[in-house]
């Protein structure tokens, strides 16, 4: 019997345990997980008000009735020698392929008062979020420090809550790491109609506190925003410290690194999800992208390869979106900025195409497109769409084209198939439409 | 000056003047089209309820603001020797390049009644169709033969108008043309839910009548279905009388030869839409798919090919969706029973996944999808969907699989975006679910 010890339950321990058990019916295939309740991570924002229970948000697939062997406990060391995992408890766990999916969590960033109570961090851990919960009920007055996803996201949960949400982010826009100016100030304007304040271009100075308690925060521009309760959500470190005891090749900010099956500089040993040391899929530069999406995606690989090189890793592309208040956005590959910061030429097709047809169709809704191809290679390289939450999948049908690296003039003619109550009209794609645009502009 | 002449304004005949236009900047485009008021076909069934009114159901695009000269008209006959298309109104229009998209209309079929009042055939007409509005109203009872797309969805909006709705379909399900059974009884579950009423396996025998006006259908099982209204939404015909006076290449029923470039037999003259031949992507034989989406394919490739050879038409795919009710089905490319009419060895992987995460987000609605793999070369071939109407869409992203000629691994670790509002989960999303699934049978 061959032994698979999987150490993680995030959605790359998972992913990973899952494709390992489909691939080698014959393996032994164990998953370590650190706490009997795993939330899930993605949606953690949603407890706060649409989900409105943390027990409604717990990650449990079923493990028994896959032939999963599930062990809760830390581990505490990887012996390379013996080929075993050590745990806390004492246990020991041997194994022929070893998998790490230790992901990543919210890094302590050095902010004056971030001890005082009713400051949290967005952590991936039930009981720290049961007290999360718990403190915020009651409270009137929340300050968002962090303005991408999971700040966004967070701010629209507490603001339907029925609280007073302010945002602070350091950068001009929010989610703008992400998006460029345009589709980011969209999201902001859905923001401010909703009641939210928004301080961006602002860095906060210090969190201020009476009695142990926070009261709120001070920005370096001198602004005070009271509070009762303050989120830190920026800042996040890969979890790399077993690697590294273990003596794994690992790069202290990009992660542990791996080759492209995803197999660590120990070949028997394998690493996926935020742990793992990316490349991007256009430029095969280092990335920081950390979605679940990509755990998800190098698992797919990593644990079909384990015993046998099935599939190759070709550098990660990012696809995003999120919603607020009634608009998504979405968005997949490179933003103009990103293009820009790789001095990739590139020409923008734009659209703004009703979701269903004829436009008189009730609830139709606008979905604006923004599409880059590489000037030179004509090649698609990003995509970025607002408009209904169907903009989700729309972003994914891109992310196809990405990876296939179609160019302009296929893009242009990619057959879809069209319905007046599910999609834009056949005649003016949004898709199709925003390419022809590029196309004339190349 | 190069004059451009297309005769049709339906979505391949519009797509393929607005495609000339951004191609050939220089060049003088004009659209023939028969009527003043040319209605949206697709959703001609959404008329009768959802829009309410045929003229919000008219299409518009803004022609003069983008310069194409528009000529109401009826095309007569084609001079290819002077390079002229005559009208009956006596008008010429002289051409150097003309494109065909004279589209399909509803056949004749022989039904003994079918020339009583209120029987009604689905014509793409504003007039025709003005008058079969007027004559629905205040009639309680309507008999659709034929349940296919346009019948199933005639036979929705006749439901939510309060009218009881029988269907009557000579194959043993509904939408079997294009779904597998276990699909489309999903759609005929709806259907009954509704309360319509589904004959199928049967045959019309008779449209029945009293003084000249419709009372009835008779079966050939002797069943006979009360009506004040009959609708026969079976049978369609490519209108190829003007290539054909021409002297163009064409097949009586499989519409007018095209070579890859959408170029007849005679090298200035294109077609494309509904009259035109088609072949299959996957077999390359001759194909009777007709859909709004796969003419504006054409078109966009024949607009741009007008006086170069730019894009190729691979063959058409063919991607189909619906809504009945609240459910949404979806499919592209090859259905279990087409593969198998081609001799194509298939596995066949299956999923049923939420389209929200967690499943306690509210709304949550449970995609079930089926996918389709070539056993031999291990390509996607086809794709079936059944839940919320974002699989619209959804079968867009395996569409663009197909076309890319992706295999089944490929599929399994493609690169897709998630978030919780929007879509499936990371670690069970839908697509690389049942792609793993097929993978395990292969």
């Amino acid at each position: 019997m061959r032994d698979v010890v999987v150490i993680g339950n995030g959605p790359g321990g998972s992913v990973a345990a899952m494709t390992a058990r489909k691939h080698y019916k014959d393996a032994n295939v164990t998953l370590v997980k650190r706490e009997e309740k795993t939330v899930v991570p993605c949606s953690i924002p949603y407890v706060f008000n649409t989900l409105g229970d943390l027990d409604k948000n717990l990650f449990m697939p079923r493990y028994d009735e896959m032939g999963i062997n599930v062990v809760v406990g830390e581990v505490e060391e990887i012996k390379r020698e013996k080929k075993k995992v050590m745990l806390a408890n004492g246990k020991e766990l041997g194994y022929d392929k070893l998998l790490l999916a230790t992901g990543s969590s919210s890094a302590k960033i050095p902010i004056e008062g971030s001890d005082l109570k009713n400051v949290f961090f967005v952590k991936k851990d039930y009981d720290y979020l049961s007290g999360f919960l718990k403190a915020v009920e009651g409270k009137k007055k929340i300050v968002i420090i962090g303005g991408g996803f999971i700040g966004v996201e967070l701010g629209d949960e507490f603001c339907k809550r029925g609280m007073e949400v302010s945002i602070v982010e350091l950068l001009p826009h929010c989610l703008q790491l992400v998006f460029d100016d345009d589709f980011a100030e969209l999201g902001e304007q859905k923001l401010r109609e909703s009641g939210i304040k928004l301080f961006t271009g602002r860095k906060v100075e210090r969190i201020i506190g009476e009695d142990g308690e926070v009261r709120g925060v001070e920005l370096d521009t001198g602004e005070r925003l009271e509070a009762d309760v303050v989120v830190i959500a920026v800042g996040v470190a890969k979890e790399t410290k077993l690697a590294k005891g273990a003596g794994l090749d690992v790069d202290d900010r990009m992660g542990v690194k791996v080759d492209e099956y995803q197999r660590t500089s120990d070949g028997d040993i394998f690493a996926v999800g935020d742990c793992t040391f990316r490349v991007s899929f256009f430029t095969k530069k280092p990335s920081m992208l950390m979605l679940a999406s990509i755990s998800a995606y190098e698992a797919r690989i990593a644990g079909a390869n384990l015993f046998e090189q099935k599939r190759k890793n070709e550098g990660v592309i990012g696809t995003f979106s999120t919603g607020v208040g009634d608009l998504a956005l979405s968005m997949s590959g490179l933003s103009e900025r990103a293009a820009k910061e790789e001095s990739i030429k590139y020409v923008v097709g734009v659209a703004e195409i009703p979701d269903k047809h004829p436009p008189s169709m009730p609830g139709m809704r606008r979905i604006k497109t923004k599409l880059l191809f590489n000037a030179e290679t004509q090649e698609i390289t990003g995509a970025q769409f607002a408009g209904s939450y169907v903009v989700g999948e729309i972003a994914n049908i891109v992310a196809i084209m990405i990876q296939n690296r179609m160019k302009i003039d296929d893009v242009a003619t990619a057959q879809i198939g069209t319905h007046p109550l599910l999609t834009a009209p056949p005649v003016f794609y949004h898709i199709a439409q925003a390419a022809e645009d590029a196309k004339t502009k190349l």
